[in-house]
């Protein structure tokens, strides 16, 4: 089944090839199947299909890559948060609370969680989200977050090296999560990730980092870090040192980080919403575009920091908070989270890209900062129903 | 029909006989027809009703009372957003470009406006919306931007007092606004308003908003003020000398100011979204509470300066950016706003209130600020089909 799009506000492409970042075209209309787009143009040359969509004069523009969320797990941490608006610091300690809950939950309560929160994203304009282990910290426990992640997407990243688990020795839980943990969790898994964060004493430092990763790399699998959260460690040059896809987060950067984001290809993924709920400084993604860098947009969705699902309410955090115009922001949000991925088949609308697409209840992408908080992009589902 | 509402993980009454601000129950039950709260107690102890509604553990909130919004208005201002992102000031100059907009629209346009901007509304759990004029600042044009909008909410807000509109003299206007606009406008208002701000250079001095507001008591009117937004002015002083509901914005306040709205009467309404989207800094809502001030929070929606409709955003960025706890956000947003129109029937959850209800998709209100930009809110909709 081909469906015809027309009465498109503003179409945002994100072609490449056009001469502005977002690739806007008015007049525009869109032919795809359920799964890839056939062809972009102007609405009068549109050849004819199965059926018509007609969106009476709103928005289109890719759907959200959410490259960076942490969706496989049990509980929640409200009474945490509460606790931290109320003056309480973060350090990474309450990620335990959450590796209690998930080890506690059984294979069809962490499905429906993350069929949950996937739909969840997806009723919000999300059509691609990675999801990382890392609430488990056993062998038998991240290897059933990854193989229940895989069933429900592409983009699942073992982050066994997410803290060091209470009662185990720093160096024996490298040993671990470079030795069983990488075999039992690979087969299931894109990516590898570390918190590499030497200012929280469960996470990892740079050393320590550079094993995991290196033995991830040995197993096939691409390399993202969570860096530079806390503080300004070891993880952004070390990332891109080793050439990972993305290093996420860069709260604090030197010069030198930003230097090596400059002059690498690793993306800087900016997860602002942990900054909001955390009550800390903001990213300052001007800069890292000012200075060249390649910057993605996604939500950190997790129970303890960021638990937010709304790539919107990202986009308008930085907008507001961080220094990029709405155009730079969707761009972050889309094709820049699409790099952080490796991918150039999500994160625009060109002929051959994948079907996914967000409509907007407003005729332009601006409004996504314009009106923040209010659920205005949703997905466009081409799939035909029985 | 009389409907029992069971399966309520946590019901927030703002009761304010309980001893707590938000008298929270769990194992609690309602019942209510389409209009009226009947009964609120234990589950056990629950009268019988036509039918049941079974919530699954969702928690159960009273609809929140959006004390201060502009929805009577054409066109929008996505791109004076745009270029006040990239560095310019608001200085509230763009107020008439709205206002051209408005005068060309036609009735018919005006009110699909409101109605589509109420539904979005309501569709966020708000179930209480105030609607002022002052996009059309002249006697037909605010006269039948309030009768659409008294058609559709009783909470109508005569704001001819926006600002003084291009080519008129200010004695000239402010004569206009207490006679013949006056005249024509209340009745079909229950309040009358005042953008009080010398910083503004069309907004109106203290001596001119006393004015005003003495007209429009006269007329039967109850008084609100647009106070403090851009600079420390005289509005929020006024506005408690003169026994209004509500003081809005507050956002520059001195000790003086906090002194007179701790010893009067005058709800302090915080709009935060307004600071958001003009990147301004925000009130400090903790100072306020802490002088014992009754503070009330409300979208400000409009399409200039904070074009949001979402109260749990709002909610949100009084617990990240102004030192409120989440209870006290969201009485602030449901009791607390009730409270700026004068009214107990709304904003809580008690035999003989509206039934005025918010259902969340979370088990705690806790996470209307924990999940901040994720649209968790909806209304209770017990109007019988047909």
């Amino acid at each position: 089944m081909v469906t015809l799009i027309t009465g498109i506000g503003e179409l945002v492409t994100n072609d490449p090839d056009a001469d502005q970042l977002l690739g806007i075209m008015t007049d525009a209309a869109i032919v795809a199947d359920d799964t890839t787009i056939h062809w972009v143009g102007r609405r009068a040359d549109a050849p004819d299909a199965d059926r018509r969509l007609d969106l009476a004069g709103r928005a289109v523009v890719p759907g959200f890559v959410d490259s960076h969320t942490h969706l496989v797990f049990g509980g929640d941490r409200a009474a945490e948060f509460a606790a931290r608006m109320a003056g309480e610091r973060y350090d990474g300690g309450g990620i335990a609370s959450t590796v209690g809950a998930t080890r506690a939950a059984t294979d069809p309560e962490l499905r429906r969680n993350l069929i949950a929160h996937l739909f969840e994203l997806r009723m919000q304009g999300t059509t691609t989200v990675e999801v990382k282990s890392g609430y488990g910290l056993t062998v038998a426990d991240e290897q059933r977050a990854l193989a229940i992640a895989a069933d429900l997407t592409s983009e699942t990243t073992f982050l066994g090296a997410h803290v060091v688990p209470a009662g185990t020795a720093r160096d024996d839980y490298v040993r671990l999560v470079t030795g069983d943990m990488l075999a039992a969790c690979a087969p299931h898994a894109r990516w590898i990730d570390v918190f590499c964060e030497p200012a929280s004493p469960n996470a990892f430092d740079g050393d320590e980092a550079r094993t995991i990763l290196e033995a991830g790399r040995r197993a096939g699998l691409g390399l993202r870090v969570h860096g530079n959260q806390l503080s300004a460690g070891p993880g952004v040059q070390l990332a891109v040192e080793l050439g990972a896809a993305s290093v996420d987060h860069c709260t604090h950067l030197t010069d030198a980080d930003v230097a090596a984001l400059a002059g690498g290809d690793t993306v800087a993924t900016l997860l602002p919403g942990a900054e909001f709920s955390t009550r800390s400084t903001y990213p300052d993604a001007r800069r890292l575009i000012d200075a060249g860098v390649t910057v993605a947009l996604a939500t950190d969705c997790n129970p303890g920091t960021s638990y937010t699902s709304s790539m919107p309410f990202v986009l308008a955090l930085a907008v507001r908070e961080m220094g990029l115009t709405p155009a730079e922001a969707l761009w972050a949000a889309t094709a820049g989270a699409a790099a952080s991925l490796q991918r150039t088949d999500i994160g625009r609308i060109v002929a051959g890209a994948r079907a996914d697409l967000a409509v907007l209840n407003a005729p332009s992408y601006l409004h996504l900062a314009y009106r923040p908080g209010v659920p205005i992009a949703h997905t466009v589902e081409l799939a035909e129903r029985a």
